[in-house]
């Protein structure tokens, strides 16, 4: 449990989406596997999935390093899903199929545990996302999904994906008023974490040990001396008194 | 009622805040004689309040000419209440009474026909507000009134105050995902909907008689061939469908 002074100045609760909100992984699947068998596409959808998201920080890299100007995640999505149809050998999916198929990032399943925590934290907190996925992405999913967020802050608001500092600073200005520790980060991932922490935010670690499948390796476990470390949103909410 | 063909494409609707969907001028008023009350000073109050508000275009005038670096609404409220203050010789109120007033602008309350109208026009599409308000000011007012936005946009996500080009285009980009067609605009201000239409958006107008008073001269009825003329959101939510 965090020290009661450490917590008391939060107003708002900014959460890191892939990952520490939705299953992308299990939803995705799904997904592709309902596609396939609408299409009689017979492929290893998983491996599929798994290389996708893979190809995340791999596409994200070309904008930060200028390589490509300015391109929102549902763009790079496509650019990499284009990409690995071709190189797995998938074919038989026309351009509605693969626009279908890039949309299902809009469609993300909550983790059980998400909308509950959630709600009880929105009435106490000001919640909102700060994710890499554009503003569009998060609103269709957060209407999919019922994700009660009070507002979307996400990396194309600047033009600039996390952990670019832009992207931190942005959120401490528009909910905590130029005061970071009015700010707490929540994410299932000890780099985005450790980010904000380094522009003074309060940071919430929340382990999610299946978002990678069975055999995930990283971010098992919190790798740093963050505000609070809990199981899940509920645990979360008890913490901070919501 | 405006022909299905033009409504048909519409995926978001964008609503201006103060005294569209929020009384600003009896909510402030009821703010400012309930601090006087406390405090034992005596004023005319909705003298101050319609004075705050004549303010409130000089104040952004400042930013747009580049004779202040960009200054959030809050600052603006702020600096023109101190002014005010002082020339209407109202003395009594500390830093702590004057901030206290000044954040009555989070505190607004919706015209009655606003949190039902907008909880209908949710179910059918995004809603999210197009404000000079910032961010803060923004989210806070929908917590206390419950105003159901899927998302805040704010003039201080892009630091320029409406009716700058770079407002509108940002709502386009981010909820229309660059279609200005897929995007409507509702608000009680002639202007306001002029811009809109320029840059592509679909356009509701939606009288707001009472904003300014029992004198209300502006904005009585629509000036421009907009989409949709509405007496209030529940009648723009039957127009739309919702």
């Amino acid at each position: 449990m965090a020290a009661q002074s450490e917590i008391a100045g939060i107003q708002a609760l900014c959460f890191d989406v892939f990952g520490t909100v939705v299953d992308w992984r299990a939803s995705l699947i799904a997904e592709a596997e309902a596609l396939g068998a609408r299409k009689g596409v017979a492929a290893d959808w998983a491996r599929l999935v798994d290389a996708w998201r893979a190809g995340y920080q791999p596409a994200m890299d070309r904008v930060r390093s200028g390589e490509l100007p300015w391109t929102p995640l549902d763009a790079l999505h496509r650019m990499t899903l284009d990409r690995l149809l071709a190189e797995h050998g998938i074919a038989g999916l026309d351009e509605a199929d693969r626009a279908a198929l890039n949309l299902g990032w809009h469609r993300l399943r909550p983790w059980p545990d998400a909308v509950p925590g959630l709600t009880r934290l929105k009435r106490k907190y000001i919640i909102a996302t700060l994710s890499n996925g554009n503003v569009r992405l998060l609103v269709d999913m957060a209407k999919w999904a019922g994700l009660p967020w009070d507002t979307v802050l996400s990396a194309e608001l600047v033009q600039r994906y996390k952990p670019d500092p832009a992207t931190y600073r942005a959120a401490i200005t528009f909910l905590g008023m130029g005061d970071p520790g009015a700010v707490m980060m929540v994410a299932a991932h000890n780099g985005d974490l450790a980010h904000a922490r380094s522009h003074g935010m309060k940071t919430a670690f929340v382990p999610r040990p299946a978002e990678y499948g069975p055999q995930q390796s990283r971010d098992l476990r919190p790798e740093h001396d963050f505000t609070i470390i809990a199981r899940d949103f509920e645990d979360l909410a008890a913490q901070l008194g919501a």
